[in-house]
């Protein structure tokens, strides 16, 4: 894993482990990520979508307009070698001094992570995932909702107690809605209709979640735990793992025979064919 | 502003002005804070209450049992050069590798950087704090409540919101219930008697707190916003500002000829005499 930053003045991206214990990022978890996945050409397909949950970001968090501008040249400037498979932008707020005020000519910190993806996640769980309800439960905040930020003390407390067999979690909010996965979006099929929880309060707007709606027609609303155990099919996704169809969720098995879960492995084969 | 790292094998603190990019403070928040003020023998007066927060936090977060022995060790490695006057700890789960999941035997880092404390608040505004409600409301999200910990996205939003006039804001959680300031605790009194808000599902248990509810009759219930402009007298707290009367809150405005005023100003005296 190589880790880079963005050096305005020099218009390139630099070799750095490190950033000050001054950042906002440290103090405050003042700032946004994305996680992407090149295709073979080094190429982002779905960067549109990052893109706009980025822009929200920026905007919900008041960062200056311009941050979108120093993406984009960032993005652009990204050398081949880091193009190879998957990678983490994280965007902070960078340092200032001491207290919560927002700095008024913030210098944003651009930091780059490269790393392998994974295989898609139906290569190596073809018989989909096997998941659970998770007794922690998303708090409700819509000036944060959507977004991608970096004050994830929910989900690293929902993943410490996924249990061993399982792959992901469904987290519901306080008041009992289902919201996503700890790592990704969820939805679920009914006679062949696709269902996904809205998303008012809490939860993140995945990239794939937002694709799917685009291309298929999907409805959203308030979904209820029972309504999960009640479809015919379920399906996590997420950038790097794709989609991946759900085999059992608490005592409810979903059966891989039935034309949803082929309804679902299609979904993933037209996911596939963007990043040949 | 210094910054210092504790090195557990050598025993002492190092000065170092970066963190790695691989911490989980810089992608998650994973990690916990405390902003302490020395009395002039160079001791924390109240770090009994600071250290039960702490010890509070690592439990809720899945901090190794190990990690209140390094807090209490390097805290007592602490060199009077940086017991001056106040000074801020940053407890971070460190360097992981890639994902939520904790790693087993993480590698706590513990941040340290000393500051000039302002002098205390009613110094500074005898003639007390303006403030308002803030538009911001607080999420509910029990398994968070109390700790101070590095997820403060909501406090710098509430932040960004206070008016040019006003030193703190009124936060309400997002049921409606009166919670905390953005940066402060709350109380009022009402025929004499303390109450501050309860914090159950949010919120910061602040060190001045504990000492005023340990040390006074102090009843903690469901405040509402009502509650606090049908108060005689209102007050904010926290380890830098002290105790604070407030003069206005939205159209209300508390008299410092009130006998509950002068309670307040008591209650700042004795908690002054602790930092002689």
């Amino acid at each position: 894993m190589t880790t880079l930053q963005w050096n305005a003045k020099q218009h390139r991206w630099i070799a750095c482990d490190s950033v000050s214990s001054a950042d906002r990022a440290v103090h405050y978890g003042d700032g946004l990520f994305e996680t992407l996945r090149f295709n073979a050409q080094g190429e982002i397909p779905l960067w549109r979508y990052h893109f706009a949950r980025l822009s929200q970001g920026l905007d919900a968090l008041h960062f200056p307009i311009a941050s979108q501008e120093l993406i984009v040249q960032a993005m652009k400037a990204l050398p081949m070698t880091e193009r190879q498979s998957a990678g983490k932008l994280i965007v902070s707020r960078g340092v200032a001094t001491r207290g919560y005020a927002i700095p008024q000519h913030p210098t944003i910190l651009l930091l780059w992570q490269s790393f392998s993806a994974p295989s898609w996640a139906i290569e190596r769980f073809p018989q989909g995932f096997k998941t659970e309800f998770s007794t922690l439960r998303l708090a409700r905040q819509p000036a944060l909702q959507g977004i991608k930020h970096l004050n994830r003390l929910e989900q690293v407390l929902a993943r410490h107690a996924l249990p061993m067999d399982c792959q992901e979690l469904i987290l519901c909010d306080t008041s009992g809605f289902v919201i996503e996965g700890c790592m990704s979006n969820v939805f679920m099929l009914k006679k062949g209709q696709l269902y996904t929880p809205a998303l008012r309060q809490s939860g993140v707007n995945g990239v794939i979640r937002r694709w799917l709606m685009e291309n298929y027609p999907v409805q959203e609303y308030a979904m209820q735990p029972e309504d999960l155990l009640q479809a015919q099919a379920l399906f996590f996704c997420n950038s790097l793992n794709g989609i991946i169809p759900v085999r059992q969720l608490a005592q409810r098995h979903y059966r891989s025979d039935y034309s949803g879960w082929q309804q679902i492995v299609q979904l993933q084969k037209a996911l596939e064919s963007i990043f040949c």
